[in-house]
């Protein structure tokens, strides 16, 4: 822990952040993508009189990063550089990332912070089930275990029967995991006959790198018997090591020592209040080789109000909640998939399936909501049928602002591709069908 | 470059070695299985009174480190160790090396000066094609480049489009990379049309963790236009960094600052002269977690007589010739596959495959070598069979101090078992088909 930072005052922390904000935008002009944007748009460290401020900058996007591949972002000469990663996106076209010697130092400062947060201490084994290489959340780890002091194997992605073991033959108690690899290992280990509760010492599960439910967490949880972490970052942002959950598991605190946090709404950009639901734009604070400004990591969260009981003043995220690409656009109103996703599952006659569909009738955009109701129901039972479909009618509305048709089908009846159910189908546009 | 370590005097360096062995041995009896020998036969680090004193030392072999998997090396308590590797080996059951912050940061020392003795230096971007994880050569080569202040391409195994992408891309002038994927490389750039000489930056090419032959060596360096250094090491001693070549390239220098080394008849356990073929020992002198004395690494090689011309008194190996578990004894005499092959490959008229077979007959133990001409031998004149016969059996009788009945057969005529070359066929041993 480092109380002198995870324990500062609010303005403490926010004086610190200005001072690195306007450190960051001078350093970042060196690079050539900043400095033209710097002439262009007149802007440099000495404008930058409030953490307000930085709303006069645009934004960095993902784009960005593509055009100016490869050396577009990068502020220091070539042989003050100790490491490249690559992310090659689902777009195909790459980005990389550049660090110093003093940015992997850092970065492995923060890692060490969040593994200690969690409770892990020198003496714990911990088992890295990460894949390492280009793959961020394998070597960052990796750095932030060793520096806290962790018996750290670096055992790598796959390999179910070695991965356990591992676990038996080191008492292993603290791991890193992705969720899709702890569900699987959940299964080899109940075909092994293995009983971690039983046979293994584990305690502490960090899982990120892909998005998961409340609901798996319980899974893993319970299965495992460990205290399940949630751990955020994205590789334009180091790696892992941006926001991680500390025991209280309210949220994910992000160490706004060395990022600052917007929130804003992905279609006019704006800030959104704490509590709404946004896309995630972070500014890195500390970083020497590649600074980037207001960067639109597309990812959707929320900042969480109000204290954490572990007294740390860094704010906190709410758990992803999908994509900004996701987002649609009815009468006039922003509308994320999660959003209705949250109202139906949290009605307990809804099954495990639902579909939206946009249309346009007469010039006007309608939207329906097709639900799969649990095979607990009924279906004869119209009058109740009636009474589900008018709550999930009244409580949408509510949370949309928008009333949509709800329409509510048969378990299992709605189409899902290649196993994957499709959860929005936009027929307004003529090119997309 | 150490200077100070790298650049002593033979006299000085042994004098650090002494020390460092006493050490060794002292702190090596805190161990579960060194503290049980210590007592059974009353060693200890004072009556180390010279470098030869280290032969009152039984052996440490792959089976002992086995038998006392995984914690009975162990010098230091749990809570200060930061890394385990495993090797699994070939036989199946696991061997497990520890290491303490200062073990991670020795070894990647001895891992930059290696990189920094072929002249890699900050401003070179390094390209690891190696797997990472449980496998040291990975995060060894890794370490050492980044402290050595190489920008660091963690590229992993595998992949060879995005590999010749990343050297495109970021002008890798480094690389390291296992013999038989170097070779794997070649065709695909072929089939690209990628050539490395034109449109690459490759200076330089570290290649080990398999052995491979001059050859080898020569097609990598001509197609890659690189030079290649042969680099040696063994996870029990760490991983990479044990030897290395400098650009002399006469043999591998073994860092004896940080391994003692000694070359034995496998045999009889008896140490050999230098030059002459034996089994590497060897004996860690800086490993605080998990010392080892006199370890049998299985690996044949000897000691290159006289000085390098790069002035570094650090001996020299010879290139690995193979394990001594290949090792026959025949008419009292211990014989390596490798010295026929040796004998063999250097005469012009022997083609690609050999064999050697052993027999008992009327109690008296036989070898036969049966060796394939080259297509170019025009196989009717017997004359000339004759002398070649003649030839191969006079050299070797002068390398074995046997003298083997030699038979000469047609090229592609001896059997290959999965296309791999079968080297030796032992009939003495009724057991043995
Ligand atoms: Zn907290
Ligand atoms: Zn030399």
């Amino acid at each position: 822990m480092d109380p002198g930072v995870e324990l500062l005052g609010r303005s403490d922390l926010e004086a610190l952040q200005l001072e690195r904000l306007r450190r960051t935008v001078r350093r970042a002009a060196r690079s050539p993508f900043y400095g033209a944007r710097a002439r262009q748009y007149g802007i440099d460290g000495e404008r930058i009189k409030s953490l307000e401020d930085i709303r006069k900058l645009p934004f960095t996007t993902k784009q960005d990063l593509r055009d100016a591949y490869p050396y577009g972002f990068l502020c220091v000469e070539r042989q003050h550089l100790v490491r490249l990663h690559i992310s090659s996106g689902t777009t195909g076209q790459a980005t990389a990332v550049f660090y110093t010697q003093r940015d992997i130092d850092r970065w492995a400062d923060l890692m060490a912070r969040c593994l200690y947060m969690t409770g892990a201490r020198p003496g714990d084994t911990f088992q890295n089930l990460s894949g390492y290489g280009l793959f961020t959340g394998g070597l960052g780890f990796h750095y932030g275990a060793e520096r806290l002091g962790l018996l750290t194997i670096p055992a790598g992605a796959g390999n179910s029967k070695r991965q356990i073991q591992l676990m038996r033959d080191f008492a292993t108690t603290v791991i890193h995991i992705i969720p899709s690899f702890a569900l699987r290992l959940m299964d080899v280990m109940t075909e092994m006959g293995v009983d971690p509760r039983r046979d293994l010492q584990l305690k502490i599960a960090c899982m990120g790198a892909e998005p998961y439910s409340e609901e798996v967490r319980c899974r893993v949880e319970a299965f495992f018997g460990v205290e399940v972490y949630n751990s955020y970052g994205l590789s334009e942002m180091n790696g892992p090591g941006v926001a991680f959950e500390c025991p209280a598991r309210n949220g994910l605190h992000i160490w706004e020592d060395a990022y600052l946090v917007e929130i804003v709404d992905p279609a006019t950009l704006e800030p959104v209040p704490d509590g709404m639901l946004g896309e995630l734009v972070l500014t890195t604070l500390d970083r020497e080789g590649m600074p980037l400004l207001r960067y639109r990591t597309k990812d959707l969260t929320r900042i969480l109000p109000g204290d954490c009981p572990c007294g740390r003043v860094h704010r906190r995220l709410d758990r992803i909640q999908g994509r900004s690409d996701d987002m649609f656009i009815i009468k006039g109103v922003n509308i994320f998939p999660v959003q209705v996703e949250q109202v139906l599952m949290s009605i307990p006659e809804v099954g495990s399936n639902y579909r939206i569909v946009l249309d346009r009738e007469n010039n006007i955009d309608t939207m329906t909501v097709q639900v799969e109701v649990t095979d607990r129901i009924f279906v004869e039972d119209m009058r109740h049928l009636q009474r589900i479909q008018n709550k999930i009618t009244r409580e949408l509305k509510s949370e949309l602002l928008v009333t949509p048709r709800v329409e509510l089908v048969e378990p299992q009846s709605l189409p899902r591709n290649d196993g994957k159910a499709v959860r929005l189908v936009d027929h307004r546009n003529p090119y997309n069908t």
